[in-house]
């Protein structure tokens, strides 16, 4: 089968890779239908802790084409979501909700990749949710969504406490920040703002939601989101860049006692100064969303078209030009690059 | 009056002060009846953060003298105590529960300072609760506790997300830490672990409810806090220290999901990984404590005598011997030292 390995810093290649087959009885196997490119795999395409000859993507949908003996909830021909952390679902982490720390599980890429034509997946009953019937094509793009980029959102919302009449502020405008918008309109915040200096993504972030949008960032842009939440900071905030800059921005546009919601991947070398942090009087929570505890109920949403995140792909091209992929959103070209197999 | 003043590290003086009045019509004088040091006041007084001149002294319990014009819920002669950051109760951070975050607030220290007889309180109604009666004697140290001390250690308890059936790990076993270890026993904690190595704060902190004792930190103290909690970490961490290490110990020992309530005053250079906390998947709450939010609840635990906080003074000293009460926490000869105006 043909999949996407990362050869070096800026080298993406499809490859002919070995057809993945059950090796545990908890496992499945399914054929991709559709496959993505993240924001986090732009880190090891620019550089920062490339892994030479790692099998590429954890985000996925598709359709079941074999599963191991033990695994109960799907079957062969359902076509399925799952997330890009493999997760038990029984242990004391996941039954806390904490998926994305399965003490059973781990990471989709590296060594699986599901930038692929067919993929395994561990822990099926744990991992996967198999959709009501088979979607409409129209449906794909968001269930895919689900899978990390939406799930990642979403979770950044619930971990920023965003609710009914709370002011919201998303760091990043990337397509994790996008995805926070939709789900802080969900969730019913009065006042979101995104902050964001493209036009094609303030564009898709006033469709998600959004109420306003600050372009200026540092002193400037602290100043404009005071004067929008009564001179406070806001209730909530979504960070989802992972840098020193988008978390020290975050802590101070929150209000004391506000929260922040992080998910921007934040790599070695990154640090908080725990004086502001102290002196913010904040809530933070943050880290791989556990994208599994929220997959039932953004199905069911996308299902009944409530909500529409499958917009955030901007690009869509067949999976052997990946690499064209990688090229576009590293070169801010496409927001997000949905890969058909 | 007499009032104790910081004059540079290592050096306080008791001295003659002007006498405070009234200057605000939110304003009340109070008469001390009994004050202390606190461990934050260490800082200074080691060199950390000096101020020359500063009046020194936050926690405070006392007899209304005087109140301005505009004071309705307390009243000359009324018992009260009150919180180390005055607050105003009505602004929108107040009525979240944020007090010490106060858009009209501030600090009791520096300016007005209370290791003194006399202090004025600004923001009377928002800053001050009185109690039923006048307090019998035995009641005044545990009374003056919840002033910082204790306020403090439950709020990081809150924070911390303690409640039944919870595992507890406390790091630090200062006054603080061991306030956090009586606040988490009255949450219904299951498992409350101390890390102390120190015998006398090992006996306090088995008094106020710990379960069990750590002496070890770093590697050694990480691996015996994951065998009393199933291999997972702690559901709550309370970090009472505010140091580099302190930190990073708390985020060690806590499991995936869990909750971390800091009250330790971090200082300017103290950092936290921000890949740590990312892959933490923890929530972090804290900061100067809300003690007027646990207050009224605190007073009434006290005037019932269901908790008995003030064990944690283990040297009382008149005022004008100050200077040997900071000498004696400054070298751990005592935890917490209450001073008689």
């Amino acid at each position: 089968m043909r999949g996407v390995i990362m050869e070096a810093p800026g080298v993406v290649r499809v490859v002919d890779r070995e057809e993945p087959r059950i090796i545990e009885a908890s496992d499945a196997v399914i054929r991709l239908t559709a496959t993505c490119i993240c924001g986090s795999d732009l880190w090891p395409y620019r550089g920062v802790e490339t892994t030479p000859g790692a099998a590429m993507g954890h985000e996925y949908v598709g359709v079941v084409e074999e599963v191991g003996s033990a695994v109960r909830t799907v079957k062969p021909g359902d076509f399925v979501v799952g997330s890009f952390f493999f997760s038990c679902g029984t242990c004391d982490i996941c039954r806390a909700g904490f998926q994305s720390r399965c003490v059973n599980g781990g990471f989709m890429s590296g060594e699986i990749g599901t930038q692929s034509q067919l993929a395994r997946v561990p822990q099926a009953d744990g991992t996967l949710v198999a959709t009501p019937s088979m979607p409409d094509a129209e449906l794909v793009p968001s269930l895919l969504a689900a899978s990390d980029v939406l799930g990642t959102g979403w979770f950044a919302a619930d971990a920023a406490a965003v609710g009914p009449g709370k002011s919201v502020v998303v760091v990043g405008d990337g397509a994790v920040g996008l995805m926070g918008v939709l789900a802080a309109r969900e969730m019913g915040a009065e006042r979101i703002i995104a902050m964001s200096r493209h036009a094609d993504r303030q564009a898709l972030a006033r469709e998600f939601g959004a109420t306003d949008i600050v372009e200026d960032r540092g002193n400037d842009g602290v100043q404009q989101i005071r004067e929008l939440t009564g001179g406070l900071g806001a209730h909530s905030v979504i960070e989802a860049v992972g840098t020193q800059e988008s978390f020290a921005q975050s802590l101070r546009v929150a209000r004391p006692g506000g929260h922040i919601g992080f998910v921007g991947v934040a790599h070695a070398g990154v640090t908080l100064a725990m004086d502001r942090l102290f002196g913010g009087l904040v809530h933070m929570h943050g880290g791989p969303a556990p994208v599994r505890r929220y997959l039932p109920d953004l199905i069911d949403r996308i299902w009944n078209r409530s909500i529409d995140p499958g917009k955030v792909f901007d690009l869509t091209l067949p999976l052997d030009q990946a690499a064209e992929g990688y090229l576009a959103m590293h070169e801010r070209r496409a927001i997000k690059v949905l890969l058909t197999p």
